[in-house]
Formats: C-alpha cells, structure tokens, sequence
C-alpha cells in the first residue's frame, strides 16, 4: 500500500485525494535532515526564533476556508469549534514566541570566579540550557489543530530550538498536509534548513515506532490513548540510548460537588456539568468522567437533572468509526459492572455517532470494581454516591493520577476543601473551583498534566509556557574564554534584559 | 543472615561491633513512616525547612573526629580528604538551606483572570512547584559522605519537601549509621515526624529493589555503575505507576589538548593531567578517562610526561576490594585490546591497592574498539593519538554521553575550540577550559549530569542546586478562593520578596 484516503467523519465515506503513505526511509531521512538542521537552527537568535513561530501562525491563517473545512469533515468537529481551535493554534504560537523573546526559558546562570577562597579558589561557572535535539511529535486525534502538526508539543519543541518531525494523526491527513505546507512555508520565508520541520503520514503504527526508535531523535511529544502512550515509551525504552516519551494519556477528571454548593444549586450543577460532558462528544483529556458527592437531596436534585438533560442530549459525529466503536464497548462495559445503574443511555444511532451515557454507583461499589475508573473516551460519565466525608476521600485515595480535579463548593464548603487538597494534591495536576475541566487555558499558570497515568512524566506539562522545559537541558561553562562563550552568557549580555541567576540571586537586568 | 560487619578497605579485615542488616519488613514499615509524614513535611515553612538543614550540618559536625575515622577506615581515603568531604557535605546542606529560604524553587507564577476577554473570560490560574512525594537515596560507594546519608540527593530531596529513605552502601555502614543518627537528632529537635528521614542498610541487592518497587516511593537518587543504575531503573519501569530514577552512572570525561596549548606546555600538562587521575585512586565519576589531541611533538611530550608520573605514582588503597579486582580486570581488558599500546601499568601490589594505568592508541583503533571507550573505575586512562582536527571531531562523535569535557587551549586554539563546542555541547553536561574535570563545584550554575549514560536524565543535575528540580512537580490551582490558596500564592503573598512570573513577566517583589 502506498496511499490512503482521508474519511468523511459524519458519513465514514472516502473523501478526495489519495495521500501518499510516508515508509520507513521516509523516517530515516527526516531524521537525518532533522539531525543535520540542528546546529543551525538552535543557534538562532531569539528574535528570529520568535519572528518565524509567529510567521507559522501567519501562514496558517493564510489557508483561510480550506483549513476549516478539511479539519471539520475529517474530525466531524462543529465548523465553529474548528475555528476557535485554529485561533488557539495561532495564540499559542504567539505566546510562545513571547516566550522565546524574554530569554527565562535559557534559565541563565552566573557564579563568578573567586580565585582567593580558601581552601580551594573557585572557577567561573556559566548555565544555560540548550534544546535536547530533533523532537518526534504525534498529532492527537482530537484536535486536529491545537495538539497537532502544529500544536503545543511542535511549537514548544520548535520554541526550544528543537527541529520537529510530527507524525500526522491517519485521521486527518488533509488537515495536517494543509498546516505541514503553512510550517514549510515559513521556514522558507525565514530562511531557515528544511530539516527543521518534517511531516509524515500514514496509518500503520511501523511509522511512529520507527520515527520513535530512531537515534537521531532525542525526546517524543503524545497525546493520545494509555496503549498508545505505553507503547511508545516502551520503544524509546529499549533504545541504545533511552529517550523521554511525554505522553498525555489517560484521565477520568474527578468533579467533587461539596455539600453546600450541592445543597444551593444541585439541579443547576447536573445541567452545567451535561454541558461539559457533551461537549465536542465528549472527546477531551479533560472529559469529567466521575462525578463525586455524599448523598442527600442535593445530590438527588443533581442526578434528576443531569439524566434529564443526558436524555435530552443528541448523539455527535465522533472522531473516527473506530473510536465511536471503542466508546460504544466502554459504555457496554460500565453498564454490565456490578452495582453500577444506568441512569441514562442513548442509543448508539450509527456507526459514526455517540450518544452520552450516564451512570451511578455507590463508593463501596466503585471501589470494589477496578473497571468502573478506567477512562472511556466519550460523553460518558459516572456519579459516585458517598456515605459520608470519609468514604468520598478513599474514593479519591484509590483513584490513579489525573489531568484535572474540580471543585464544586460555597464558601461553607471551605473547610472540607482545605481537607480534601493535600490527597487532590497527590493525585492531579490542576484543581479548579466552580468551573468545569474541559477548558483549558493556553498561558504560563496552566498545567495540563499530573501523575501517571495522567501523563508519562508528573513534572512536566504539554499546555501553557512550561511546556517548553521538556525540550531543555543545562549545561555548565567553566572558566571558558569570552570569545568562545555563548553570547546569552558574556558578560556584555550581563545587563541585557534578560534575567540571570548571579551567584544565586536573581537579576532582572 | 541477620548482620553484617564493616570492613577496613587498607586491610580487608573486619572492624567493630556486627551492624543489624534490614529486612523486606523494614523497607515496607520506612515507605509506610515517609509516606505518613509527607504531607506535614510539606507544609513546613520555608524557614522551618532552611532550619531542619543547617540543623542536620551542626549534628554532623558534632559527631566530632569519630565520623572522620569510620569514614576513612571504611573507604580507605586519607583522613584529609574525608576532612574536606565533610566541609562540602555541610556546606551542600548550608547552600539548599539558602535555596529553600529564597523560594525560587517553587516556580511560582500567576495568570490574573480577565473576566472581560472575548470570546472566553480568563479564570484566574497559578501555579507552584510541589515535592513529588518520598525518595528512595542511594548511598554511593566513592563519596562516603558528600554523595551518601546526608549527600547531594538527600539534601536536594529534603530541600524539596520530600522524605528521604536511604539505603546505605554496605561499603560504609559505621559512617552511613553515625550521619543517619545526626540526622534523625536533627528530625527530632526541630519537631518533625520520623517518617522524614530513615537509613536502610544490609549487603543484598534484595534491600535496594525492595525500596525502589515500593509504591510509595516516587523518585529515586543513585549515583554508581551503569549496571547498577540501569537495574534500579529497569524495575522503576515495570512498576504499576512507573517512577524516575535520577542515576549517574558512567562516564570518562574526554581531555581534550588543543594544538597550541600542547606546544606550549605539553610535559607540564601531562604532569598535571596524572594529578588529577590518581586523585582518590582514580575513584571520581569526573575522572579523566580519555585523553584526545593531534599528533606532534606537543603530545610527545605530553606522554613522556605523563608516562613518567604514572611509573612514578604509588599504588593506592581502593574503596573495595571488589572494585579493586573490577579495577584490575578493566585495565587488564584495555591492555589486550588490538592497537592500544600499555605506557606504564603498575601491578597491583595487593588485592585492596590499585596501580594508575596508562594506555595511547590511534583514533582509528580507539573507533574500531567500542570497548577502548568503556569505563575503568579507578586510575586508568587512554592517550587517543588523532592525526588532524576531523579526526578528532570522529572520536568526539562516536562518543557515548558525559558528564565533562575539558578543553586545555590558549587563546590560538579559540577557533578549533569554538568549531568543537557543538559536538561538546550535544555530548557533556559540563564543559570546562584550562582546568580538571575531578573539582565539582557545589554552585548554583553547576551541572553534574549530561546525556545518557552518563546519567539516566540529561535534563537534570545531581549536584549544584539545580538538583532540587528533580523532586518538584507542577501543580495549578484554578479560581480557588483565597482562603484554601496555598499560602504563597494568595495576594498578599504577592510583595512577600518571592520572586514571581505575573502573567509571564518576571517580578522579583
């Protein structure tokens, strides 16, 4: 096989051109261009690193209509969705060129010589941290923009200095070759070695595992499935050379609704939370997958509410057939657990769409059942009933690691909140108050990450501005002649406006 | 088996009282105690943590002249060296007190809502950095002190807020035993749950893999063999949540002799260079292993040099008598390799002494004979002859990951050097210039680390007080009500003199 063909989400037909498979000589030569490129292009200066992330965004926009459409018929995504996640794509990679121009990412670091100290002088040292090397990214399937060809992982990594082969997710051939051209393009324009950017595509995994086995390759950036993720890191494992794989993989998002809140409004929160759970058919990491309150009548008022509005709800185009199949077969799995009731359960109306599902349970019976907490990709969503404040803390204590953890609480809640934070802690990588996890903002606080198996690697994020320190490491400068001294580190740069640690005290300037 | 006894390394003969050797039981009970007092040890202050440290540097000198004779006698290394790794081990101590104390650590940064932004209102995001749970230390067996009990790791790991649980080198159990009651009185007058430090110690491998497969455990120090690292790291992996193991490992730190330097001062370098080799038998992870420059008459007389302080040098007491026979067989390989010429090789003259060892080969054979770039433990180096700078530049290449390289030029060689630090840069971790790689400075812009296999985590550094970041993850709070805020992200904590990133631009008050 040599090509395939891009599937019209909404009718799972075949849609226009054939697209050429990408095999594995495909991948040896990217990496080897991408290899080659790398002293070159970390070697930029901030400003034109900037200049050409913001010329990405530029070409993006420039494909105007036919970037929208291509994304919405491939992903069955709302035109209006496609739309705000082109603008996200676009913001983000401004915000990291912003990034890139303050210099704080170079983590610069100064501890002059002191050749009197006794018993030993001590030599000038210098840091900084340099990009890692060519990165691999694998577009996800759930946005076909934001966390693909062009989204956090490829701008991050791009931001760092890193040159970036993606794998283009098989779902959206045509969505990803568009934005692969835009990226080309701006290469071009700013002048840069071709083997900064390389796109491939096709849909067998041998493509993924080779780009991933590679030696020029020095880290992996994925969102997508537990399997997926775990597959990867597996390879990069084995390697002569192990490599990071930072996968984002699997989250179920607890919603904790506090007494009081619950009590004041638990119709209006079972309306609000249908909507976040509905919301792109339920396909994001951050899907509030389990819902957790202690019984009383505000949760019962919660429950009647979210199963009339689950019941009410319209089944969605999702992804891809496989992954309304996959859905299908999770929802079936939760229902058939003991203990655990149906309160709502569309239909599942063709082989394309999802319908929400909705279930409770009791904690004595979540936790008796291993299965009930395991992510199902979808609209779908469980309410644990707990006896008390005890019962509902083992819940969370026997949860695995999670993206998000929210909070539902008045002000009378606050003291079951500070209780409850230390395990949230432990367990999440943001917590949120009175909001839903589904969003998630694009800034320099966001951590969209958490404990395995959230993600690979607790300590790092793959939204917001930290997610460019997956791309660093330091090294040290000692006692190094001026001339031969990365510029950021002479002491002509001391005072350019860039912030240093000297001797173990931040500088601004 | 129930105990175990320390051995002199100068003699090989047992000393002092039986030391109790741990079992299974008492690894489970020690995660059990850390994991019980992480979250009080958490929440300590910045100052109350700063304090725990310096406290745990007075106990230590307090242990007086008995913790510099066990130390000796159970290394073999002279008194005034264990004297100097003592200063280095309470000053570590004294420096991430500092480090705590400033908060930089924490990362902290906020995002401000912006209820009025279109299409979507801001919710207010901030972030910190929190310890990620208990870490398992791993005593090494060359720094009985300064990488051991209270070492670099341990100290990092308290700094950050995490429990340490240490398993000692079976090499120094009276030494590992007298630091771990300084600490522990450290734990108990500054009121802090014993959970916070516990010291582990038994001959078995069994010990050590118990520790790092214990859920509760979330991150593990090692410094030590390749082997040893890659083992611990191997069952990290296989774990249900997979943790990092932060290991440095192997390493044989090229010097690099620059053409006019060499000319200049070629028999005085070679001088120097054994100085630094047969410091503490050869036993540091920076030992120079490998020795690189362009034929000539320079090199010459480097080698004659260095050839005649090898034969002159005296045998040296190891640390084991079991490193001392792996010593004895690493030379013995290097000698029989094809094309590596023995220059001076003293026998050893018993089995706890080990004699420096000095080879020179080609380039080309040095890239024939992947074993000729292994690590020897201990005095042992290798002259690679190159015969032009693209020759030198292949051997550079074929290189696997260090921690150092070390340039020895003068300001005519600045051109050859800076065509070099690229290849340096993607290879070491820390790149010196006119010095030896064997003095590792405990600073704030140190990296003691470098691409695999020098360590496991090319991102990271275990020594300097960049280290801390390997027990930190991110975690954002989103629209919390100040109250349940953690304290130093709430308003007004925001003039508190911990530097912040409001809305991505850096703030020092």
């Amino acid at each position: 096989m040599t090509e395939f063909t891009s599937i019209n989400a909404a009718t799972g037909e075949p849609h226009g051109d054939p697209h050429p498979i990408n095999n594995l000589e495909d991948v040896a030569a990217a990496c080897a261009a991408a290899d080659a490129a790398f002293d070159t292009y970390r070697a930029t200066s901030r400003e034109d690193r900037a200049a050409f992330l913001e010329c990405i965004g530029e070409e993006i926009m420039a494909l105007g209509d036919s970037l929208v459409e291509a994304a919405s018929l491939e992903s069955g995504l709302p035109r209006a969705r496609i739309e705000n996640e082109r603008g996200r794509t676009v913001t983000q990679l401004r915000l990291f060129a912003e990034v890139v121009r303050t210099g704080l990412w170079q983590q610069l670091r100064i501890d002059p010589a002191m050749p009197e100290r006794q018993p030993l002088p001590r030599p000038d040292l210098r840091l900084r941290m340099i990009p890692v090397g060519p990165v691999a990214v694998f577009g996800a399937s759930n946005f076909p923009l934001a966390f693909s060809t062009a989204g956090g992982d490829t701008a991050s990594a791009l931001a760092a200095g890193c040159p970036v082969v993606i794998k283009g997710h098989p779902a959206h051939p045509l969505t990803g070759s568009l934005v692969a051209q835009a990226i080309t393009k701006a290469v071009n324009a700013c002048g840069l070695p071709a083997g900064v950017f390389q796109h491939l595509v096709g849909p067998s995994n041998e493509l993924g595992a080779a780009l991933v086995q590679d030696s020029r390759i020095m880290a992996v950036g994925f969102t997508g499935s537990r399997a997926g993720g775990l597959a990867l890191a597996k390879l990069a494992q084995a390697r002569e050379v192990p490599i990071p794989v930072y996968a984002e993989m699997s989250s179920i998002n607890p919603v904790l609704l506090l007494p009081s809140a619950l009590k004041s409004r638990g119709a209006d929160l079972g309306t609000a939370f249908v909507g976040s759970l509905t919301m792109g058919a339920g396909q994001f990491c951050t899907n509030p997958g389990l819902v957790l309150a202690i019984e009383g009548e505000g949760l019962d008022a919660f429950v009647e509410a979210a199963t009339r509005s689950v019941s009410q709800s319209q089944p969605q185009v999702m992804l891809t057939k496989a992954i309304c199949a996959s859905y299908a077969k999770g929802v079936e799995a939760l229902s058939s657990l003991p203990g655990v009731e149906k309160l709502a359960v569309g239909t599942v109306s063709d082989d394309t769409r999802g319908a929400t599902a909705l279930f409770q349970t009791t904690a004595s019976a979540f936790l008796a059942n291993k299965a009930a907490a395991e992510e199902v990709f979808g609209a779908s969503s469980i309410v644990v009933r707990c006896k008390d404040e005890g019962e509902l803390k083992s819940v969370l204590e026997a949860l695995e690691g999670q993206l998000t953890a929210t909070l539902h609480m008045d002000e009378a809640d606050e003291g079951i909140a500070a209780r409850l934070l230390p395990v949230l802690e432990r367990k999440v990588g943001r917590i949120l108050a009175n909001g839903w996890p589904t969003g998630v903002e694009v800034s320099h606080a966001m951590v969209h990450g958490g404990p395995f198996p959230a993600t690979s690697d607790p300590g790092m994020t793959s939204v917001g501005t930290l997610a460019i320190d997956r791309f660093l490491r330091p090294v040290s400068y000692q006692s190094l002649a001026p001339s031969i001294l990365p510029p950021e580190l002479r002491q002509e740069a001391l005072n350019d406006g860039v912030p240093k640690l000297i001797d173990g005290t931040l500088k601004l300037n």
